[in-house]
Parts: C-alpha cells; structure tokens; sequence
C-alpha cells in the first residue's frame, strides 16, 4: 500500500501508533494542529508547522513570492489563533532551486516578515537547502497561551452554537478562479482571489475568543468548514447540524460559483483556504461573544449551527430545508482534493 | 544574480537585513544554528530545524528509512547539545511521493522516534504534504537550557583551548564510500559509514560541558571542522591556530583516504557530517573539562587547536610542521559542495 492509498489522515493514524511516549508536559500533540506544551503552570508553549510544497500547494507563476511568504506566516499565524495564543517566533526552512533568482528570496522573506510583525511575531532562524526539485517553504510557529485561557478541540457539549469568524467560500472561489487562469479579473473577483493569496490569520479575534472564557472548542478552517468541524465532533465526542443558508459567503463566491458551476454554499461549506476561525460557544453565550469580536476587531461572526449530542449524527440542513448526512470532503494531501 | 551565486552564508545575510526586528526575549536568532528564547529568568527555550532533500542531501537507494528518520533526528539533537541543552519536542514536517509505500513512512518514523527517545525527546506534532519531486524530512526540534548552563559561539578569548569530543573524519570518509558505491565492503569500512548514516549527537556530552561552566564557546561540527571553527571565530571576534596531527579520526578513515586519494587529516579537517561538539574551555581548564567528559560518557575529548587574537588570523599546522591559512572548505548546500 503507498502513501496516496492511505491518504493524510490515515497516514497520520499509523505514524501515532509508532512514535515514542509524550513526555509528562505535553497537552495536546498529534492529531491536533498545533503542539500544546505546559511551561511553568501559567502558560502552554504553543508549536505548529505547515509545509508549502510547489506544484501542490502553490504555482510560481499563480503567487508571487511576497504573497507565497505571506501566505506561509499567514497559515501558520492561524493555528496559534485557534487555541487563542499569541504568535512569538518564526524558523523557516526553505528548499530553494539553485537558479532562483535572490530577488524572490528577498521577496518571499519580505512577505513572511510583514506578517509575522503585522501579528507581533519575529523570525529567529530557519534552514536553507538546495533542490533539483519543487520549490518548498516550511514555517514553524512558536506561541504562547495562558492555561485559562486555551481553547483547545475537545470541550464542545450538545447544545452548543457553533459560530465562525468572518466569512467563508472565498479561498476555494480565489483558487477556483486561479485553476481558471485568472486573468482578466473585475474588482469583486480580485477580492476572492485576495482571500485565497493572502488570507487574514484571526489572531486578534482568537484572543477575544480566549480571554472571554466562553468558547468550548475552537480551531481553524484550512480544510474546509464541513472538514474541519468534523474533527471539533471526533475530538469532543460529538454530532453537528449546520445550516447551509446561514454560511456568511465572501463577496464575489456566488459570482465565481455560478462560473464553474457550483453552489454558493457548497463553496462556503467544502472549500478550504479560508483561514476563518469555527467556534462553540454555549448557546446562552452566543451573542455576547459575538458582540466582543466585532466590536474589537470589525470582524464579524455567525452562527452556522448547533452541537448534537454524537448519536444524533453529523447533518447539513439545505436552503431547501431538507437534511443530509455531513461528509467530510475538504482537502486531502494525498487524495484527489476538494 | 541566483542564490547559486550567492551560496548559502551569502544568502543568509541578505535574509538577515529584511527580518522584522527581534522580540525583547530573542538571545540568539538567524545565524545561529539554534534560536535561544527566554522563557522565565531560568531557562532559555531552544529552537532549531534542519531539512534533509533527497538528492541533496540523502539518497534512497544508499539510506534505509529507518536510518534517515534516526539521522535526521540526531542532525538536530546535535544543535541542541551544541547549547548544552536539553532536547524535549520535535515536529517533522515530510513531502512525500504518493506512490511511496507506508511502510516506508512507518520505518522513518521508527528511526525518528527511536533515536528521539534515546535523548528523551518525543515527537508531538508535524505536517504532511504530498510532493511530485523529491522526498524532503524538516525536523524541528525544541530544547531547554538553565541560564547559567548556556553555551554560545561568542565567548571564546585568544588562549583558549579548542577541544573536540569523539571522532573526525568518518563522516565525510562514509559520504565518500557511499558516493563510491558502497557495496561489498569490509567490516573497517562499515564503521565509517554506520558514522555518516547514523551519526551520534553527543547530547550527554554537551550537558556535561554546560554544567562544568567552563566553556567559552561551542558548536557542533556539522560542515566540518575547518569551516565551523570560523563561525567561532566571527562570532567571538578571534583566531585560531589548528593543528592537523591532534585530530582524533575514526577509524577506518586513514584507509579511505587512502582509496579516495586524499589525505586523512584533511578528511578530519574539512569533511563534514561529524556531529562532534567543537568547544573552547581556558587552558587552565582543559583537562578537567576533558577528564569529566570521558569519566561521565566515555567519550574522549581532543585538544586540537589554540584561540589567537583576531589579528593573529586562523591557521593550520599541517602535520610537517608548515603553516597554512585555515580556509573554509566546508559544506555550501548551495555551492560545489566537499
């Protein structure tokens, strides 16, 4: 059996069962995005990487290398804000083809540093490598988080709300519009193909989510929403229903769903690449965690739907109003994609 | 100009001038192989990341999975000792070839894990990522270390002297078999390159050192002698005298030299792949800093070599008595390489 047949997840499975003991400080490891590590009581020392490889993850000639460096902060920026930390340092390890011109490693190095400052984060070191091949950019983020303040994946309870930050469907649009060509763009497509070449890591509504305490479970929408929440349901033991006409859509997916022949929702629900957070809160809590995060950050946030107890199932509710099963079919490393 | 041109130390620096500035807690960053972060007034965290490309760096057909999983954990073990650290946490990131089997990924994690544990490191966290080109591992390595046990590139004064732990030479002699062919070898000879595959991070070594708080200066020798000492001396702003009939070489090393047509003392100089600890203690303190390694590990500790001034220049004294200017030759994983 190859690595293709298995695909991520299950590849992820069978390395867990091999690797060594955790050692007596570790709060959350494989399986979650980002390493939870206690320090000295107060705090977690937060660590994440994501791994860019070209021709998979990227196109030189669809991103430049400012965006692909901002992208690559940006992506690793929103891990540590779905466990409300504070981003702090940067390593990043690059695979350089030897003819790159140095320009573009200029470029890309401006573009990782302009996020990582935009968020309070530095870079402190990194490996360079030559390749006869693809082109691969791999960040690592450290972060801290206070011990009351962490959210972790594992603590949604039937009943709760299940709210996301911002607004979903445009990094699957921008892509989409990218596998197109993407030339010759109106103004409201460049707006989706800029949700998907730069997205907005939610670091500062990460921490309002945090300090307010109320949040069960949180992490980020890289896979997609209909994905991604299924891992909130298998960490917290839980089912999910979500509503597909509550999905707050970024401006310009419905235009771009009508040219490839999609559904708007679908995009906003399958599509990865949003970077948005996805959040329980208790249903009496909604409102006022809502009102925290737009009224600190601009960002707003919406209700997409509510927890089930796990033997009610996985649902999505249609625009029709009819119900079916929620199937995971966000972005696989290993299988056909979205 | 491309980062070919350019090299590796080259591009470096011009990374170094567009990096955001650093956060107040940051003792060591870019240009250092391990970031050092305060955490506490009591320790530093240490970070460090190594990636390994197939075709540069390793080659399928001469590594077993399991052997390159144990080496590139003991590449960042060995940074981590280098400090005089603790190792706790790794991340690994892959790019793999979806037609790769998953046995193969369970083998690499085999040597992964068991090499990690044997140093009292787990592995918490990581990234995996389809790749149409080569196969590429990024270890990413967390450590600790108390203040006061620290050890950086910085502190070596002129008559200093400089010791190394172990042996030199087997590395760079492995690499040459393996890039020989490697087959049919006799038992001499698999000593080397058991060395090159699978090189011992000298973890408790360095500890040892950090506690006895005699070292000036350390690093670990990674791209070989004769270049590493030279970040030493940048760092510290000094010289050094080395003397080519003091290096300890492995065994076997004398008679690949004289195989591959070189000299063995310039295996040991400038043949990388080593891993030893290079390390300046006063001269005062050299045989008590020699005498605890070896009663603690077994390892023996080689005086090799003399801090100068800065003015005085870097030098070897060749095994005739002559001297020679100490030139970088070491490992540019963008240059023509050893």
């Amino acid at each position: 059996m190859d690595v293709s047949d298995l695909g991520e997840f299950g590849l992820i499975e069978r390395i867990g069962a091999r690797l060594p003991p955790y050692r007596e400080d570790v709060r959350a490891a494989v399986g979650d995005d980002v390493a939870v590590l206690a320090l000295d009581g107060e705090s977690y020392l937060l660590a994440t990487c994501d791994i860019q490889v070209e021709g998979v993850h990227f196109l030189r000639k669809s991103i430049t290398a400012y965006q692909l460096g901002r992208r690559a902060a940006a992506i690793n920026l929103s891990d540590i804000a779905a466990k409300g930390g504070t981003p702090e340092h940067f390593l990043v390890s690059l695979a350089l083809p030897g003819a790159l011109e140095v320009s573009w490693v200029e470029e890309l190095y401006d573009g990782l540093g302009e996020e990582s400052a935009r968020h309070g984060a530095d870079i402190v070191g990194g490996n360079l490598s030559r390749t006869d091949g693809p082109l691969v950019v791999d960040a690592f983020l450290l972060g801290k988080v206070k011990v009351e303040e962490v959210v972790l994946r594992s603590g949604a309870r039937a009943g709760d709300a299940v709210l996301v930050t911002g607004w979903l469907g445009g990094g699957a649009a921008g892509l989409a519009l990218l596998e197109g060509g993407g030339a010759g763009l109106s103004d409201e497509f460049k707006d989706v193909l800029e949700r998907y070449l730069t997205p907005t890591p939610r670091v500062g509504e990460g921490r309002v989510i945090a300090r307010s305490g109320r949040a069960t479970s949180m992490m980020d929408l890289s896979d997609g929403l209909g994905s991604d929440v299924g891992h909130i349901c298998d960490e917290s033991g839980v089912g999910v229903r979500l509503f597909a006409d509550r999905l707050p859509l970024s401006g310009g997916v419905g235009s771009v769903a009508e040219v490839t022949g999609r559904t708007d929702w679908m995009l906003g629900l399958e599509g990865g690449e949003d970077y948005e957070l996805c959040l329980t809160v208790p249903p009496e809590a909604e409102e006022e965690v809502a009102a925290q995060v737009e009224e600190e950050t601009g960002t707003p946030v919406t209700c997409v739907g509510e927890i089930l107890p796990r033997e009610e199932g996985r649902w999505v509710v249609l625009p029709d109003g009819s119900e079916i099963p929620l199937v995971a079919r966000g972005w696989d490393h290993f299988g056909s994609g979205q």
